[in-house]
């Protein structure tokens, strides 16, 4: 693989947040309820175009104009599942790429189970917490992605560090939610997975950063991180990444 | 009819805003998941009151309650058209004026269908987009808006323009919704729905000009128009109005 | 009963705030669609740890991970019910705390005699602003209170009164639900659910009236109320207090 390692990942992310905002991919995200609105405004702000539905009847032509999918398992019920079971029915036939968020698989014994099923349907990459992340056995073609107060994208034996982010990310409900989002549209454009995942996860911590310096608390964080997103430059980029290659 | 051409629109605007505020109109939304809030707090801010509920056991007693209904086709499902089916019929048999927001139907062929459905069940008002009201036969009898970088709002030959609003409504997730929610709000006070839907247009692209001047992006966006929208003034209105009369 | 009388109320809501931010309780909430992602940001930003899922399918096994449980009537529908009495079960198996929002319930006759039908299930708090109160009949037992102008906290003849607040609190669709959910925080971790719950209110209050002093409108006091919980200190509360003994 030719994955970029830590020292080409800034130059790289920012080519590929310019490719989402000239591309604008459209993702379909099967969302939970409680962070949708954040989810698109932020999908949005990075350059993308969200579409949310989870209603069986509707899912598969959503997924079908979509350029990638996220899967998060939040507010799950019966219909949700059944919606779930046919998006991803679409995006295998269609080839569409898609992000499995697992979220708070570690509150409730059938939604871990769930989402252990789900990763051998052919996931592209999973992004979890660490409480969640411990809970699955990760196929190894995965990429996956353990986000906390360092982010680590693994794959292969390959892993990168990200050291970007604010602690203010962890006080807004929805903030990990909203990176398996950004990380569906820089899959959706970018030709390496593991490149793209981590591309995207760099973009969203400078972002976090800068917005931070704009906030008086967690309130203000949200809308700060959204205008951040939308004004992040190559140049913001590079200047604050702080990455580094580790042993996988 | 009577209705205000371009010259008279922003002072009918002024006075509509001020019934809206001392009559406080009950709206209710059947209204995708993902705005819900955002419209709720638009709602408030204008001056009148939502309610949300899209459970069928309840929705009639709600529309029952309201003085307009807004039917938005987002995050469509089985139990939110049974809801619709059985909203409408309250407000025909009560006489209450509605507003239909197709939203994305053009993601979605049995959404497209079923906008088109709706139409004949004597919407008041129609409010979509370019790409979704490319889609839809609208009916002479309708008043039918579509948004976009200039709002165009059109009855039995008569056609007003705006041009009042800023691009960051775009990068916003639900103005567009939410513009269909004040519609409704100013059509329940107003006398005549064809210059009251122009009148909401205008008060809102009014606020929008407004509250992208302190904005830094999207995220604080949102929060300064639902400042400006209860901020907003007589003056404000008629100083920033851009309308224009046109052929039909 | 040894629950602190006015004098006492601020230094204790001071200490049970102290207690949401070291012990972190669990609070889920069946709370309505519209309000869910507020109502878990001013949770985190108390020092609570939000779930929010209202799924037939799992709420029990949240439930039992939950210090704590808020149940919220608004958009109310079927399954909604179903997990509110699977929840319920749980909660009174486990002798979890739980607070009664009656969200809306004066729009809907089959949603007030619900409420009514909950309250005679235990719970341990009822909140209700005046319309949705005077419908109910509220037994003895339980912590009640009717917020408004002013916030009335009753319990066994016992009547705290807190002049705390900001009228912009009205003009954001969520912030009695949220009060709800604070109230939750502040009983998982006191000893005593009725000054418990007047301390929630309290230091809500005082939060709310910073906030105003940081906003332009409802838009932007927001994002401030979340600022202004997550900051919140012991002498902001004691120096902002305005709490009254009254007859019961």
């Amino acid at each position: 693989m030719n994955a970029p390692r830590a020292a080409g990942l800034p130059r790289h992310a920012a080519e590929l947040l310019e490719a989402v905002r000239t591309r604008t991919p459209r993702v379909h995200c099967l969302m939970n309820t409680v962070v949708q609105k954040l989810v698109a405004d932020a999908l949005t702000a990075t350059g993308a175009v969200p579409s949310m539905t989870s209603s069986p009847e509707e899912v598969q032509a959503f997924v079908r104009k979509a350029d990638a999918l996220v899967v998060n398992l939040g507010t799950l019920d019966a219909r949700r599942r059944e919606a779930i079971e046919l998006a991803l029915r679409t995006a295998a036939e269609t080839g569409k790429p898609w992000v499995l968020d697992p979220a708070h698989c570690d509150y409730s014994p059938p939604r871990a189970a769930f989402a252990q099923d789900l990763l051998a349907r052919g996931a592209t990459v999973l992004r979890a917490n660490a409480a969640e992340y411990a809970l699955l056995d990760v196929p190894g073609e995965l990429v996956a992605v353990r986000t906390g107060g360092q982010d680590r994208v693994a794959h292969a034996g390959t892993v990168l560090t990200i050291g970007n982010g604010d602690p203010l990310m962890a006080k807004v409900t929805g903030t990990g939610c909203l990176s398996g989002a950004v990380i569906a549209a820089f899959v959706a454009v970018g030709s390496d997975p593991f490149s793209a995942t981590a591309a995207a996860m760099l973009a969203l911590g400078v972002a976090a950063e800068i917005a931070a310096g704009n906030a008086r608390g967690p309130g203000s964080f949200e809308p700060a991180l959204l205008d951040a997103l939308h004004a992040l430059s190559a140049r913001d980029i590079i200047e604050h990444a702080r990455v580094r290659d580790e042993q996988g």
